[in-house]
């Protein structure tokens, strides 16, 4: 059976991706980071979507913490509480998504996945940099030079453009309803997904990732099964 | 003063790029990656290069056994103590440099660092894929892109082809011979450095690292100031 990596974060857009990748057949290799994010209940969300789906997840401690500059991993920048300008939010964590394919690209190479999945999405987003589909574009071409497979790729075929492990973002082009709509075909259990920067028993319904969130099941007329505040 | 990362392995290479990066006029900023080597040695030797040049290191924490796969991270796979064939040898750590180069873009977003160094070489080298030129072309265009700068670098002059962080390579295309010879001339306290794959008081002298130290000294036509058991 073909193996892919997924990356899950605890959010929806990934949970939606992992169903994507079971949904194409592979057996799935989920991967939580554990980079000492504030919000604690993205990881025991992953960690019970994985449950839901029968999958024992890799946990990898990839302390960001010791880099700062984000409201994320920083104790002394405080998590905006609404969306405030057009410029990219001090949720950007420094380089997050080249840390985390980094290290999927590794355990890839040591697991011999075929591919790795990441739900990012380039339009109803935050702007960051790295959920971009050039910067995916560069991170394949990266990929495809980086491991063993890299080597051998070009030594038995670099004319055929072989790109080993595949980097796929599914999700890239998608609005957040069809992310929804997609999620809610697939049967994903929307209840172990969380989406809000804040932790606690309900989201705060206010902060841009609750927005999007709220957006997205509101387009989509669907229910959002977490509870809110507001 | 313009700030530069030099990404420092306890090797005699990394001690000559950050010669290089001083020659230059950067201020430098080293990381030492704590990755679950075996080989401590490694680390003692680039804390004493610090201290030598009066700097003080970041020391970044990314346990790389937690992925495994390479002989100089796994406990059950044992370092061959001499060449063995002409594939990448086992010592080839999966996607190391891609991992250590995403931290350091990270970190020299927080600190505004113009330039990350890194010492890896092409020539007399032990055919890692993550050392070959074409992987650092396809991490200049990845990190051009990856950050909150490369977004700006594109709003603003995506024409000009702007890459910040630039990711410098110096001595990729440098035999040992002439990074000796460099770091000769440059004044690197070799007696500083470990190339050795195991730890102990003197280098084993067989294992590929040190037969490619000896080779560079030699027909450097300097003498290594560490010792040998043979």
């Amino acid at each position: 059976m073909r193996r892919a990596i997924v990356l899950l974060s605890g959010g929806m857009d990934s949970a939606v991706t992992l169903a994507i990748a079971l949904s194409r057949g592979y057996e799935a290799y989920p991967i939580i980071f554990d980079y000492g994010q504030k919000n604690i209940k993205e990881m025991t969300m992953a960690r019970k979507l994985c449950e839901y789906y029968s999958l024992t997840p890799k946990i990898i401690k990839a302390d960001l913490t010791q880099i700062g500059g984000s409201a994320l991993t920083d104790d002394n920048i405080p998590v905006p509480h609404e969306k405030t300008s057009d410029e990219i939010p001090i949720t950007y964590v420094p380089a997050r998504n080249t840390i985390f394919l980094s290290y999927a690209l590794a355990y890839a190479e040591v697991i011999s996945a075929e591919s790795i999945f990441i739900g990012v999405n380039a339009r109803d987003y935050s702007g960051y940099p790295d959920c971009r589909p050039e910067y995916y574009e560069a991170f394949r071409k990266l990929a495809a030079l980086a491991t063993k497979k890299g080597v051998e790729n070009i030594k038995k075929a670099s004319e055929e453009g072989i790109t080993t492990p595949l980097i796929l973002t599914p999700l890239i082009y998608m609005s957040k309803e069809e992310i929804v709509t997609v999620g809610a075909t697939l049967g994903v259990p929307f209840e172990l997904t969380w989406s809000c920067y804040e932790s606690g028993d309900k989201a705060c319904g206010k902060c841009e990732s609750c927005l999007l969130r709220k957006k997205g099941f509101r387009e989509a007329n669907i229910e959002d099964p977490i509870p809110y505040r507001e």
